[in-house]
């Protein structure tokens, strides 16, 4: 989650509502990628770190599949990335702060819990919490 | 719909599932760009045709919200595409046949009706709803 929370202050940085993304190799323990959001820069609405993170670990592997990947993100996961990350196979989700406003994991569209959901991963929520969600506040509070 | 039928078609000539995507510019009916289904070729799990489409008009104009811009999709969108749906502000989400196991707008997340939901686009469901399934039906009937 450090690494995550670093990739967070480097989207702060760059002025993007600062959330990161780590997918690590659960059997080696490896990072497979680094993500942060990327929204403005790239004019990309669907260029949340998750996003970017699993489609660049997938490009990687050359397959639309990461059974053994761990994503560690430091914000309770969006109804979009949720449901990338279904369909990514991920095995493990660990995420920092819960997004009442936004959230599709414990949250409004609850994802993993429907049955149109086909593979709900393990999940970890709440790691590094109210770090995570103070990077969050203060980038928003700077912009008011 | 008739140029997404085109593109799930071209996605099925592919073996990728066949759905198809047509984002037309709402004030002028010029189509902005056309996108199937390349989740197997591209090795990336979110590369359904909602996503390529909206990424794609949203690069070309250089913002991530396109809010001109009406979706002709030949499938109910998943939840992943619903939610990408909303954060690019689409302004008319126009889908053909429904889709009870894996949608995300009238089934399961029912994305659009959610507290956590911050723009709704006007939604037309079931147009050329026949076509648009068949050739899903047919390309799993095949595969099997």
């Amino acid at each position: 989650m450090a690494e995550a929370l670093a990739q967070a202050r480097t989207a702060a940085d760059l002025g993007e509502v600062p959330v990161g993304a780590v997918l690590v190799d659960g059997a080696s323990g490896e990072v497979l990628v680094r993500a942060h959001n990327l929204v403005e820069r790239d004019a990309d609405p669907t260029a949340h770190a998750e996003i970017l993170a699993i489609r660049q670990a997938a490009a990687r592997l050359g397959v639309p599949r990461l059974e053994q990947a761990e994503l560690y993100v430091t914000l309770e996961p969006c109804a979009m990335c949720a449901a990338a990350i279904s369909f990514a196979r991920i095995k493990r989700l660990i995420f920092g702060a819960y997004d009442p406003k936004g959230g599709g994991v414990d949250h409004g569209a609850r994802f993993f819990e429907q049955p149109t959901c086909h593979h709900r991963p393990e999940v970890i929520g709440g790691l590094q919490e109210q770090e995570c969600g103070a990077l969050l506040q203060d980038f928003f509070k700077a912009r008011r």
